[in-house]
């Protein structure tokens, strides 16, 4: 049986008698029939009494692991086992999402997510740092930003599924490094700035009071290989279960940084880049998130692109998914050769005084800038991921299971990833988009704490890979920075649709 | 070597370069050099780094015990390790003790004393009890009364020995099961009520802080057996070492209750009676605490009763070792019989209104009653040793050591406790006055973590010893009411000395 973070038992005690006078705590630690301690404080000691008067005795021992060791927490009145709670977060720099999960079994109860409030003090990482830098005044203040920002996730909890989140014995989080620096109150300049050393990336497990939060039980987060390498990482690692698989795994992530790892039960290869931004849509002009207005999808129907928009009103932009059916749409069609550059004679094409041009959708232009911009960041992030098999002696060919994580790898068209070579040719069954692997690792670790034994040992496999250190990484980079592949045999599906549509 | 509740370890780091960017914590971790994991909180990490770049990367890691491991309390800057302090406590009903001690050398810097703040609350425990019998304010108005006092005591000590107190790292603190309560801010009820369950005999290790300590280290307290045995004689086991040792060893402590343990290396009994105050006496109508115009000793002169006064001046009443003196002339002198009955011929004697009495100093007056009681007493507590030496199948002979631990034993001269019969007649060597070994132990437990162990092995071993529950005892009691013992032959000193005096 898992054991989480947290752990409920419920007492019936005897009220003590002439013939069996043991003290309160041995009482309680005696109905707990814990093998090895539990620690009680003077505080939660002084309070159990009268809770086991009035409720007759019997009484719910809300206990928590503090890292070493179980810790009891307080006493409930009555058998309250059935309400046992947990938070698991992922804390994301643009975004933080919270869930609400019954630690019985392991269902998610309520999820609600909000814009990372340290926006406020920087919309990227790197304002947010310096903004930090030599004031711990100002690590204080995003310290209570995020803790604040947590309350009104635990509130909206605690309205919406009525249970009360604020009274949680454990909490696990994921994020990457600057974030858990921030949200320990620490400087994390060192993220940023040579020689690169951080505060930690191996947390201790702390109590929700020590960060500011208006919780009293213990905070567990997920420790990071490096700087680049967050704890949301080992996280999806543990999500997704890659360390355990016979099968060769790749594994990547798609945010504001782009993070892979490619391994299996015999190596776990790990690396970052800059990767994110271009796929989501964030450098593209017309660029913008998957909400309201956005341009989702694009196909081609009688020869013309037809797109979808989120909300089904007018086209505002284009998200990630977008994009890439529009990139595989353009080159299926002919309108963009393997360059990617687009043809003169391309229905959709224009001139327009920036470049040449594709109007997607009434008024929204996709550039050659956009569309090169897009290129060379798929590139990289393929570059990546054919380098790091090479590593070990193989190809694209041999991946035994593609993992996108993140809403990117959850919206985009498998056929239209495959097509402008952003996912390998492989059986589409064995392209996987796993959703939110931080957020599910952290739900994972919450509910099981043999996880951190697991994570632990995840960081002692895993190798970085500096790819800046890669030699021939330009040279690699070139190569793929066609659609699908300079070497187009690679991509058999893709020459086989190609044909189809000539 | 011992290792103690708190250590110091002095880092010179490396900062942080492009060949050894381990993040702070690890950097930390490393220094210490430590087999077992510390545990660094997020506060406390998140100032090192300003520590450590202020003092050139050389800092002093103060680490505490929290009772599971070793945890960073904070870093100092520079070489701090030979100013390393701890605290020890007698935590009295009447009166605090406070030991400021070199965790180096062993050394006590400073002692300090004070009456219990919670006197104000009830002279005796009992009164102090009932005030906060169903008022869970009160607890904490105790416990603050308390912590207070623990305040004064470290700014006396702060003073006096130039060192801060309030920045040890770590506290042990002996007292009786009714002062630990509330200590810990416990309901200590349970002490006195039927069914005797009292909250906690074994706290846990905490933090200064949660017990309102002006003091952020840890707090160790030493468990009891029992209710009226409490961590004070724990602590005096492992002060004189008794559960060690080859002889066996019988320890009197007279307090305001009077414990009692027979044991060596092969067992251990332990028992408590209500002894205390007729032996320091507070029985005694004259009777007052060894201050100045206490009469502490007594003797014969040209066939007169002679005393010294402490601080030379006019007498003004008795204290416990001028008692035990003066029951000792009036015996050897034939003034009292083997009763302790006043003789009509007696020199000093005269009859008062209240009965017969003895003028031991000018216009003062030592009563039949006053004498009885005593003598009751003392009864009562060699009966008690008499009783446990015989469980065991030995008698008074075989007694290999004599403590009798507190200021009444340090105070009163072996002879005259031989010759009342409240010490046995043996070598007087094996009579020993320990001190304050409650103090004492906490000391020794502060210095060496390992007599934790040891205190939970000899709680595992005392056997406790229901002296209510002996059906002869009453008639024991009476053989022991004479002075010295009804059967003189196991006084032959005392014998010896009568003789010499006719």
């Amino acid at each position: 049986m898992t054991e989480g973070w947290s752990k409920k038992v419920f007492l019936k005690l005897n009220p003590p008698a002439p013939e069996d006078a043991v003290p309160l705590q041995e009482r309680i630690l005696r109905g707990l029939g814990e093998k090895e301690a539990v620690r009680i404080r003077p505080a939660v000691l002084g309070e159990a009494r009268e809770i086991l008067k009035k409720s007759g005795w019997a009484a719910t021992a809300v206990m928590v692991f503090d890292g070493r060791g179980w810790e009891l927490l307080r006493l409930e009145a009555g058998d309250t086992v059935r309400e046992h709670f947990g938070l698991c977060v992922d804390l994301g720099s643009t975004t933080i999402l919270m869930e609400l999960v019954d630690m019985n079994t392991g269902e998610v109860r309520g999820r609600e997510n909000m814009f990372n409030p340290q926006i406020a003090f920087g919309e990227d990482i790197l304002t947010r740092i310096f903004y930090t830098k030599d004031e711990p005044e100002h690590r204080r203040v995003l310290q209570k930003a995020v803790a604040e920002g947590f309350g009104e996730l635990m509130a909206r909890l605690s309205e919406k599924t009525g249970a009360d989140a604020f009274s949680c014995a454990a909490m696990t989080v994921s994020g990457n490094t600057t974030m858990i620096h921030f949200l320990l109150g620490l400087d994390a300049f060192g993220v940023f700035q040579a020689p690169y050393a951080v505060e930690t990336l191996a947390p201790d497990v702390c109590r929700g009071e020590e960060l500011g939060l208006p919780f009293a039980g213990v905070v567990y987060c997920y420790p990071a290989l490096a700087n680049y390498l967050g704890g949301d990482i080992v996280s999806g690692m543990i999500a997704t279960g890659i360390p355990q698989r016979e099968e060769i795994c790749v594994f990547l992530d798609v945010g504001t940084n782009g993070e892979l790892v490619v391994g299996n039960k015999d190596f776990l290869l790990a690396g970052a880049g800059a990767a994110g931004p271009a796929l989501e849509g964030g450098v593209v002009r017309t660029g913008m998130r998957a909400s309201r207005g956005a341009v989702d999808r694009v196909f081609t129907e009688g020869g013309c692109l037809r797109v979808h928009v989120i909300g089904e009103g007018r086209a505002e932009g284009i998200c990630g998914s977008g994009i890439v059916d529009l990139i595989s749409e353009l080159f299926l069609n002919g309108w963009i050769d393997i360059r990617g550059r687009i043809g003169e004679e391309a229905l959709p094409a224009l001139k327009t005084p920036e470049g040449p041009a594709v109007e997607y959708a009434p008024g929204l232009y996709f550039y050659q800038s956009d569309i090169d911009e897009f290129v060379k960041t798929k590139a990289a992030a393929m570059t990546m991921v054919e380098y790091m098999m090479g590593l070990i002696g193989l190809s694209m060919e041999d991946v035994g299971r593609f993992y996108v994580a993140g809403a990117f790898g959850t919206h985009i068209d498998k056929e239209a990833g495959v097509t402008i070579g952003m996912y390998p040719d492989i059986e589409r069954e064995k392209i996987i988009s796993p959703g939110n692997t931080s957020l599910a690792g952290a739900r994972k670790m919450l509910l099981d704490r043999s996880n951190r034994e697991k994570a632990a040992e995840i960081l002692e496999r895993m190798e970085y890979v500096q790819f800046g250190a890669v030699e021939d990484f330009i040279h690699r980079m070139t190569a793929a920075r066609a659609i699908p592949h300079t070497d187009l045999q690679r991509f058999p599906s893709v020459a086989e649709r190609l044909k189809e549509r000539m």
